[in-house]
């Protein structure tokens, strides 16, 4: 039997349990406290009631621009039956100007000035009454008056009424000093990683530092990086230690997995106290804290997206805290504002969605509006994966019990991005560069296009259930050799779809470079000695070799890695240049792209395929246009095996 | 008959015509472009696409701790069935090391390490399909893989992201580098107002540079502040014509409106093309704006508010358009991210409010919530209060066509605070300044008090309609002698309100330090050489004014200055002060406050008034807990004139 140690804490915690630890330990107690001129504090939160140490205005003034005059003197005008007073009885004021010896003021508006006699004198044309258009001694601010709370933040016309009111500093709660403390012998710095010396295998540039302190920028607060740290225990831990020192919170990057470099919890447990090990949450799992000191240490994972999130759901907070705002740590709204949310949207996922069981997890989203009904679905799940975060244009958060959930569920997604749906175009179908490229043409023209590459038979099966927008298909018709009409015939259920022949384009294996394996055709495929890349399954490229395999009678089974899965082209081809596959079917423009081995095997029509009012969708000229200008078409004759209809080349 | 000059130039706009016309003359053409390090553009707008300089990962990487293997040697282990390998066919990698050799890993978690006849062999109870658990290279970013497109802002993911692909500089469109220029000959530094030397009267501090350099810190942009230019056309003049030679955009302040001192208009004319002369809005109606020599000029008025107005109006949408986010200067939610406010309450209004024709009008707003009716109330609209900015929860906007909008009306306000309504009382009733001291001491254990001072009456009938969670009295009924009793009788049409006698405090005649016109009793106030400052109608104190005078057989006729009102006790107090009034009816701690002359009158009875479920109320206790506390009792104390129970003192 297992003798299994007692934890003096909490071994897993839900994100609620970790942060409620973590602000019962740290955010109780009194945070330091400054002083400062009122501008320097903007920002920050008062720690003592701010007061006025003045009348504003300091004397009796003009509220307008006019005549300051005895208000009796004015009694009875009219524009019917103006009064007429001596230069002694007025006397010009501006606004703010003092007004003495008068106890109101006539707006110039009301008077004019006539000259009698050689005499100059103010006609008004309207009473006033005492006291009207003066501002009195401290109408805006009295001495001594509470001008704002222990508690409140320090906004820009708080600034400016504390000034005005001569307060020279205000005491405000300081904000916790932060340290960032990268961690890896595979980490290098942004300089070694930019210098353009080749790096080598095995390491890797420290993002993390990179976003963790581009994201404290983003929320007004300052952190400090140290320079990268071995997987060294001893020198970690006396970093750790002289940090937890001299800082109010130290964020230890990565060594918190089990691998045999993952130091962390063993140095946390060493120099302090722990206050949890694991969060329920994918990524972030092994997110750890611990007391040093004093100091909360937290350790974030090493896989940028595991902490991003480390960051968004506990050093936020805790900063917050820290920060005199314990009260803004509680609820959702916290995490809208460590990403920077300022739009919620509900909508419905365009795929079933697996949530693991019992943990709460993070999704980086992508979203569309087709014909009213809003969409949204997961861009990748690896935490490793860092392009989905920067792509994505929120993030939703599925809850613990949250487990398999059907397509169409609605989930709730906080934007990061000025997203507006209605000028957003969602593609889907087969996968092409030329294709790709289009994004930035219609995200010129201030539209957009979204692009999910799901494979010709998917973008159809996406077009007719209204999934997307437009679709695209090379589907080869093996029982009469015509490409994607019966498809179509097949998918569009007695809808009026619209085709367009944007380009054809040049099928064939991709080899490595200087075909080492010396792979002419399928049969070499089939050989045993080649290792091939697939598609997935309604892929047209999929489709196209199935066709191949039967008309030269090889089985599928026959070819090493028939069951092997990229999405893309270029993917597909990546693997071969990467080594990890010998060969692949694609299109020329990957292989030229990575410049590898190409035979050509066949020549597709690539077609569009459009809802049946894709030309009302306020995108959709600006897409159309693209496709006919002379740059796309100039970029993609550059990329290799295209051939570019003549004119517009449109069918129904 | 007049001449009417022709202008080239629309004299009056809307606001949404002003902004069509700067976006037109500003915006259309391109911002300038810089390039710079990825980090160094966080927030900025990528002027140029940005694309990725290498492959994520740049080696085939190991994407869990495990074991290398050849996936063919772990085909068919299971739990049940476990392989063993020897030591040359396996080899342990930590995440992110590069698998050589090897085409898949085990995770450690499926394996254990057996020694066999000396010999360590690994036990792998799970097989795994080729390329499992291995990130390929650039199965994250492809070389030439397009990151961000122009016009993509710059976010902490793409700025890591960024960096993990090589790019080591992007192209962003340049803020707009902006100038502000106060002028005006009664305006003085920040320094100099706040050193201490006494400030004459007619001088006031440079609080509009103040603001706005906030402002612009809050919005992530930077602002130069010129020194401040007295009011001569020549000297602004060639300030302007250099600043619009130097800079992107130009702000100048004040110098807008009629006064003798406003040259702002004939320097724009002179200099440049006039853009628009007024803005159809309140405040901020003479905002004005030219084009000099291709540079955007813009006039904000001196008024506090009507710079703040401007600033939030028209520059910022100019400035976001001139950083290349033209797409996010239209609709309602500029004003949202230009005021910072998060979040929208409609509510409905408290009381009646008349909006100027034709114009819109900006409202510095309060909110409360009683018993489920979210209610608000604009503060004030005097365009020379800057504590209303502070003050206020938010601010509504209330179009052109809004005019007279009845009590109740929903309005729409932009919160710029963090207000949870739910922990928010709402006082209405008699003014008092130790009441007032509650608002902090309630803040301070997170809850918050919201005081309108309307007068006894206006409190308990405040509290009869729904609108206050509590009210205060001090109101002598005339027939018997007692205070409150008869009028609670009245208000509360059988609804059980609890009281609650917080203190007693002494009313009397307030009077100018030594009492220079010798005023003893109510004869001297009618006796015509004494201008009299009274309360509003419903208020107590006027209450026991009228009294008084009856019981003297005074005529409030007879009473110079009668009609005069002022909404609390400091601010009559404060007319007495300043000397725009000799007298006043008050409590002893506002003389005491302004070390005024007083004479003693009256003895009153205080008592806060309930609603029937008050005590529900989260912040009740904490309210209830601040009048029993030492501290508050002995804050009050200090202020003279009030007599605190000796216990708690609690009747219903």
């Amino acid at each position: 039997m297992a003798v299994v140690k007692a934890l003096d804490y909490p071994e897993h915690c839900s994100l609620e349990e970790a942060l409620e630890i973590l602000l019962a330990k740290f955010a109780l107690r009194e945070p330091r406290i400054m002083e400062m001129r009122p501008r320097d504090a903007l920002g920050l939160i008062l720690a003592a009631d701010a007061v006025s140490c003045g009348n504003v205005p300091h004397y009796t003034a003009s509220a307008v621009d006019g005549y300051a005059v005895t208000a009796y003197s004015t009694s009875g005008a009219t524009p019917a039956t103006p009064i007429a007073l001596a230069p002694s009885e007025y006397s010009w004021v501006n606004t703010g100007i003092p007004v003495i010896e008068a106890d109101s003021v006539v707006m110039v508006e009301d008077t004019s000035l006539e000259t009698v006699g050689g005499v100059e004198r103010l006609k008004i044309s309207r009473s006033v009454t005492q006291g009207e258009n003066v501002r009195a001694v401290g109408e805006d601010v009295m001495n001594g008056q509470l001008l704002a709370c222990r508690k409140d933040r320090v906004t820009p016309a708080l600034v400016s009424l504390l000034l005005c009111a001569g307060v020279k500093s205000v005491t405000v709660f300081a904000r916790p000093r932060t340290i960032f403390i990268p961690t890896g012998n595979e980490i290098v710095d942004e300089n070694t990683w930019l210098s353009g010396e080749k790096i080598p295998p095995g390491f890797v540039v420290d993002s993390n530092s990179a976003y963790a302190a581009a994201l404290f920028a983003d929320w007004g607060h300052e952190l400090d990086v140290s320079r990268i740290l071995p997987d060294d225990p001893e020198i970690i831990s006396e970093a750790v230690l002289k940090a937890a020192g001299q800082y109010d919170m130290v964020i230890v990057s990565a060594g918190s997995a089990k691998g045999q470099r993952d130091h962390s919890a063993d140095i946390f447990e060493r120099l302090g106290r722990m206050s949890f090990r694991y969060v329920r949450m994918k990524p972030g799992r092994p997110a750890m804290a611990a007391d040093i000191g004093g100091t909360p240490v937290i350790c974030s994972p090493g896989f940028p997206m595991s902490c991003a999130v480390t960051l968004w759901s506990l050093v936020y907070p805790l900063i917050r805290a820290m920060s005199g705002e314990r009260d803004e740590c509680r609820g959702a709204g916290y995490i809208s504002r460590a990403i920077g949310s300022r739009k919620v949207l509900k909508a419905g996922l365009l795929t079933n969605h697996s949530s693991p069981a019992g943990v709460l997890e993070w999704l980086r989203v992508k979203c569309a509006e087709v014909e009213g009904r809003k969409f949204c679905w997961p861009l990748t799940s690896g935490a490793s994966v860092l392009w989905a975060l920067a792509e994505a244009d929120g993030i939703a958060m599925l809850p613990e019990p949250a487990l398999e959930l059907q397509r169409g569920s609605e989930i709730t997604v906080l934007l990061t991005k000025p997203v507006n749906l209605s000028n957003r175009l969602l593609f889907q179908g087969s996968d092409d560069p030329a294709v790709n490229l289009l994004v930035s043409f219609v995200k010129r023209a201030g539209m957009e296009l979204v692009i999910r590459a799901v494979g010709s038979m998917g973008g159809l099966a996406a077009l007719s259930r209204g999934d997307a927008h437009f679709a695209a298909a090379h589907l080869l018709d093996t029982s009469d050799g015509t490409y994607n009409t019966s498809y179509i015939k097949q998918f569009s259920g007695g809808k009026r779809w619209r085709r367009r022949l944007i380009f054809h384009r040049e099928q064939g294996i991709i080899a490595a470079r200087g075909n080492p394996k010396n792979i002419r055709d399928f049969e070499d495929i089939a050989s045993g000695r080649v290792m091939f890349e697939n598609r997935q399954p309604g892929a047209g490229t999929r489709v196209l070799l199935d066709y191949m395999l039967r008309e030269k009678g090889i089985e599928s089974s026959g070819v090493p890695g028939y069951d092997r899965i990229s999405i893309t082209h270029m993917e597909a081809a990546n693997k071969v240049a990467s080594g990890v596959a010998d060969a692949t079917l694609g299109i020329k423009a990957a292989a030229d792209a990575l410049e590898l081995e190409f035979i050509p095997i066949a020549k597709e029509p690539y077609e569009l395929v459009f809802m049946e009012r894709f030309e009302e969708h306020p995108a959709a000229g600006v897409l159309l246009e693209a496709i006919e200008s002379d740059e796309w078409r100039a970029a993609v004759a550059r990329m290799g095996g295209y051939e570019l209809p003549q004119g517009g080349s449109d069918a129904s």
